[in-house]
């Protein structure tokens, strides 16, 4: 049947390229280099610095966002142990240089200044997982010029996309208090993007991951059983749930909605006994459902089998959910666009620069309003004495005093609790913290994410719309 | 001075894992294989169907959507290509089978079945640029239960991707009319999903993207020159002109908003002369401001000189800019994020399967109002007189009928104008058709999306909110 279809297919439009003319192989859809993952106007700058000599001048750039997305309380740091992962495969092989050289991106002065180019500065920052507000210096990257301006496209992607995840993600585990919300967006966003949002939710306190690849590259806990297409493929609903139950044991999650949800119910018991692990419901009224069916199992003895909800769930409808009995919460497409901000809007912005003369210079742009601020900034986040968060505190002043700026008990109002430093060393002169990068890294910013979101005001953990949980305050030595 | 903020770090939490027990290097964040893109249901129910012999089922699987974004007229398929790049990829390799054995995920039969996995089945589809509506039938992907249930996750996340990015760029470079519109967006996704974005806009009618991987993988155009740090990194704006004219030419475009427009722009016909090739203007109030630099342009004798202007712009944005002196648009988040439509609510539905006697039957979800229908669907668009859209047409009935229909005059108000049948082979038995990969597939994919939505209805163009452009109806042989 398929020569059929293959016989009558549409004509191609005319203005198709002829297939003989193309490489014999597909395109490859990843590639070791991460050194391409740039804007253009990065390597022309660099070109122009190189000429004149600015390219070797040291910098400061910050990583910050103007506001939160509209109505959010607070922001969720992410993807900075991605940033140091991707670090060492930002290199410029001949497979990317070729390329440069052929599209006439830049000359060749900077082609070879980026052949042996390696990240050798300083990162410095907020631990992932901590939570952000208006204009934290969530990241500093410090360095010459040449080599921390190139790094602007990728930390902003990673930080960007992550931090939107994990901000919307902290939201339904505040939702769904104590019960588990497990990561299933995989297919509603780009392949590679659905990777590190199970990692990001993770790090918001998601407890599992319905991705493979997540589970494998981060240690993350992986989840599901089956879909509507396995009992669709079978000829009847017992004859698909009796198949799941003998391959994975009367403890797996059976799908009880591609029919009749009662009828299903009734079935699922009939082929897994009173045993059975869970059912899960994919449609419908959520919460009228669930209570039903909680009814219906109860009555059938199935007492300890749990209910998995997973329909277009959002934090909205997790809290929603609250009074119902339902066990674990399914969340996919709002995970993985952020609930309405699929983007941070951090920015890049130099702060910082040695001049001619070699002597550090704070520099901002200044035609527009836009709330940047020149200058290096140290953050601390101000605790009452419940150890409750009260301010972001910013400190800027002459450079080499933020620098060795700390906490010591004499700045105003101090007296009324402590300042808790926010940044932590990321990478040293090129070398990664390794404490920050992989499964454990992941584990890690978990940890602080609970540390953190623990400590905000109670007000944070509300849904509706409101302002930053605390404001930021700007201390200028 | 780094030293300084090194040593004086806060102190990781105590539940911090020691980076003694870290892996040597960090976790690669690319590989070579995609099989573990993948939600883990997948492995599962092809592992209860290896057990019960339906794994061996002849299926159909339909993508489509049951919906537009709210107030959309129409979709622009995107990502297809992005698919058949990822068939050769979709390998389970030893490190990938290792895992699913530590973890667990899946018996040594099942391990087995993957070892030798590759895709030997058909896909056909609507070609990629192409616009489509609820219900459209975008890609049918046909071989047994357990080749075609395996791709789901990776389809699906591609085609949603980067459709819903095409949907977005479409109505971008419509309200740009003739006017180009250039993807600056890497920055606010996640570091891969910004190349699929630009290849999609690209689709959708962009001209240029700012991402060097993009222009690397897919032959697009790059573009780009200087940001604000490159002024700030300067003692000031004279010199950073003259430094990017000295490197790139008078034709070169200059940022002229970091300080003050007017005198930015002064400087720049300065340092350029009246062959400057461009002003970027990336703040303040675009119209306005772009009226005045035109007229200050002028004025300086720079009549030649273009002005691209950047910032923030969506197509709401960029149709309120239809009667200022603009020459360029270069978007960057709305383009990124679908312009509030982040993702395309595609599924992937087994639509029809064999059953124990081999005769294909169809199958669908029946508990709930979701509006899927059985059985495998052909699909044609039904054009006017003149060639205008009038309806898509999904032709439905016993499977042998539906595989060798095509349009042929007879039917039902054909009479008014003809049907132009939608889909293509994509991949036969295995094989990829290689015109719809590579650099050549994305341009085949812009031509196909001017062809089809030319063809659309005048209505389908307008931003504001409306009903799909045409309707879908339903033909049952």
């Amino acid at each position: 049947m398929n020569d059929a279809i293959r016989g009558k297919g549409a004509s191609p439009p005319e203005s198709l390229a002829s297939p003989l003319s193309l490489p014999a192989a597909p395109l490859p859809t990843l590639r070791p280099s991460l050194a391409l993952l740039t804007d253009r106007y990065e390597l022309t700058m660099l070109q122009a610095a190189l000429a004149d000599g600015t390219a070797h001048r040291h910098c400061v750039f910050e990583v910050f966002t103007r506001r939160l997305p509209a109505g959010r309380r607070y922001g969720v740091l992410a993807g900075t142990g991605r940033v140091l992962e991707a670090l060492p495969a930002f290199r410029f092989g001949e497979t990317e240089l070729a390329y440069l050289e052929r599209a006439g991106v830049v000359d060749d002065r900077t082609l070879d200044f980026l052949r042996g180019y390696r990240f050798t500065g300083t990162i410095t920052g907020y631990p992932e997982g901590e939570t952000f507000f208006p204009g934290s210096p969530v990241l500093q990257v410090e360095g010459t010029f040449a080599e921390a301006v190139l790094l602007e496209t990728l930390v902003l992607a990673i930080l960007n996309h992550d931090s939107a995840i994990a901000s919307a993600a902290s939201r339904m585990t505040s939702a769904a208090v104590d019960r588990p919300v497990l990561e299933m967006g995989s297919r509603r966003t780009h392949e590679q993007a659905g990777v590190a949002a199970a990692r990001a939710a993770v790090v918001a306190g998601f407890a599992g991951t319905s991705n493979l690849e997540a589970g494998f590259r981060y240690g993350l806990d992986t989840i599901g059983t089956a879909a509507h297409a396995f009992t669709l493929l079978h000829d009847d609903e017992p004859a698909a749930f009796a198949s799941q139950v003998e391959a994975f044991g009367p403890g797996t999650t059976l799908l009880v909605d591609t029919y009749d949800v009662p009828r299903g119910v009734e079935r699922a018991v009939e082929a897994a006994g009173t045993g059975l692990g869970a059912v899960r419901l994919d449609s419908g009224d959520l919460g009228a459902l669930a209570v039903e069916v909680r009814e219906q199992l109860d009555a059938l003895g199935a007492t300890d089998t749990k209910i998995v909800v997973t329909s277009d769930l959002d934090e909205h409808a997790i809290a929603g959910l609250a009074a119902a009995p339902v066990d674990v919460y399914g969340v996919g497409t709002s995970l993985v666009t952020g609930s309405g901000a699929p983007t941070c809007g951090m920015v890049y912005k130099l702060v910082a620069r040695t001049d001619g003369a070699g002597r550090m210079q704070p520099v901002e742009k200044a035609s527009t309003r836009k709330s940047s601020q020149g200058g290096r900034k140290a953050a601390a986040r101000r605790l009452d004495r419940d150890g409750r968060a009260v301010e972001e505190v910013l400190v800027t002043g002459p450079d080499e005093q933020v620098v060795t700026w700390e906490p010591d008990g004499s700045e105003g109002g101090a007296e009324d609790g402590r300042l808790r430093r926010l940044h932590v060393p990321l990478v040293t002169d090129g070398a990664v913290d390794s404490r920050w990068v992989g499964a454990y890294g992941v584990a890690n910013a978990a940890t602080q994410h609970r540390t953190s979101r623990a400590e905000l005001p109670r007000g944070a953990r509300r849904l509706s719309h409101g302002d930053a949980a605390i404001p930021t305050v700007t201390w200028r030595l």
